[in-house]
């Protein structure tokens, strides 16, 4: 075998979302030579997905690299299972069932494809190429319109039994609190923490006080960014709002970090623009319900990785993944 | 360097406690050797302890399999930490501040030594030798005085960026509850599934229930051991004790299985001699707070190994472990 010129090896990495797919062509520095797009709900029938996303990528592949460098593809995915390759029952896609995903892709490519969720894949991104390089145990969350969750320990992904570790936005911080909107399940980190629970908080206590700047606004139109604003004009209701997230965000990584005593949590999505609105709670929540052996060891930091672009690059690291 | 004859190979395995101390010379099959006893609290210089440890165990070494054969010592200690290899201001021993215990044992032995606290070296040795054989994710809980636990992922004990990882019986299952009788934290899982929080949850009910058999009891004679024998008589309070703490076991139990998503959980200590009592809720509550994904997938097992044993095969397994 000759020697491989590193450099010239390139990954796809592929985000699939409810209604648009991202894809990225990256080398092992983590530059995105070539990036675009693709309508994931335009294609009801799978195999037509794959046949469109492999005639808009492999002259890009060919140009930059052609096959022989080509090392793989990586996807993250919603309900995507690492080890059988497969999307399962993913709610917001029209392919249902077990689809094998990665299988397919493989036999449309001829190279090696892995999967696993978005979070999962940031969190790789993360530590491949963002603010956790070097780190062997972090946690990644990320705080979007649902709370998701990569945990690095070792080194590794844990990906547990079966393949769906990590869904800490599904564990409970209050037990039989706020009914989950979709799952059904009282008092989960999701239902409090992602920006859909937020916005639920702030037309909670809006209604509880007449006076905050938060009634300015017609019902449909309190989200997280409203708040933030708000918050930003010194509403104190909005800044309440996000001191009780962060105290529901702290309680849980205090519950996190007794579990797999990471280095740091790493935090990423919309919610995080609030800063420290949101950040000195969820700090302060944690320290207190901490073991003193734990204190004032837990990093919380923002992702380094530019949004856009964290998910191509959190999936093409599966790709080189040890 | 000629092929070793791995059946000869043996390993020491202490179990350190506040007043006793075990140890049991252990081979690759996990079959005990030898085994002893030490007064941990009539020692308390750390030195002479070691003395004395060595006066005992190295005869035995020598009779068994000569210094040859000796691979190393793997000790369960309170508050040991894996990658210093120091004992860390254990509140139930004499020896105060950081110990650096694994190096004077290696100096003293001279061999490898390492060390872990009890519940993870329960874990090692439920991998090597119980009920964990062949399983690459689970997690040990222990059920005694207090809750221990040790993380099994990827086949490998989670320790965290600082090897204290696993302190499961001190993540919050109800924010704001009980008052931990040490910690001072408030809604412990450890403050209501221990046999002290057992304890404190019978005491409190009894007083509500004028007509529990708990009430023929004297209030310091209240513990886990006879909330099980008025429950097995019939008594509906002593039931319900057990049953709320089943509750809050499995609540605790469905968090950790979103975030490592084990194939089992193990349980040993003594509360679990309550066995259906306290088993059963605990399965209901921890099915009914999993996303669906993850139901009726984990086991709950009763650990398979001597518990008298348990802690010297667990610690022997440090010695072992890849």
């Amino acid at each position: 075998m000759s020697l491989i010129d590193l450099s010239k090896q390139v990954a796809l990495g592929v985000d699939i979302g409810g209604t648009n797919t991202k894809y990225g062509l990256v080398n092992h520095r983590g530059e995105i030579l070539e990036k675009g797009n693709l309508k994931t709900d335009e294609y009801p029938k799978v195999e037509d997905f794959i046949e469109a996303l492999y005639n808009k990528v492999m002259p890009l592949i060919l140009k930059h690299c052609g096959h022989r460098h080509f090392d793989g593809i990586g996807i993250g995915a919603p309900n995507a299972n690492y080890y059988r390759g497969t999307i399962e029952q993913a709610p917001n896609l029209h392919w249902k069932g077990v689809v094998p995903f990665a299988e397919m892709m493989t036999k449309k490519f001829e190279v090696p494809c892995k999967m696993t969720n978005d979070a999962n894949a940031a969190a790789l991104g993360e530590m491949m190429f963002g603010a956790a390089r070097g780190m062997k145990d972090f946690i990644m969350i990320t705080l979007g319109t649902g709370v998701g969750s990569g945990i690095i320990a070792n080194g590794q992904l844990i990906y547990g039994h079966d393949g769906f570790a990590g869904e800490l936005g599904h564990t409970i911080v209050k037990p039989g609190g706020r009914k989950h909107w979709s799952t059904g399940s009282e008092g989960s980190l999701e239902a409090y923490a992602s920006a859909t629970g937020i916005a639920i908080t702030a037309k909670k206590m809006r209604v509880e006080f007449p006076d905050s700047m938060l009634n300015d606004y017609p019902e449909e139109a309190v989200n997280s960014k409203v708040v933030y604003e708000c918050a930003k004009k010194g509403d104190p209701i909005s800044i309440e709002v996000f001191r009780y997230t962060g105290q529901k965000l702290g309680e849980a990584f205090a519950n996190f970090v007794m579990f797999s005593s990471p280095q740091a949590i790493l935090l990423f999505g919309g919610v995080i623009k609030a800063g420290d609105f949101i950040l000195k709670p969820t700090k302060l929540h944690m320290e207190r319900n901490l073991l003193p052996i734990f204190r004032n060891k837990v990093k919380l930091v923002f992702s380094e990785l530019d949004e856009a672009d964290a998910a191509i690059l959190g999936a093409s690291a599966l790709v080189w993944e040890h």
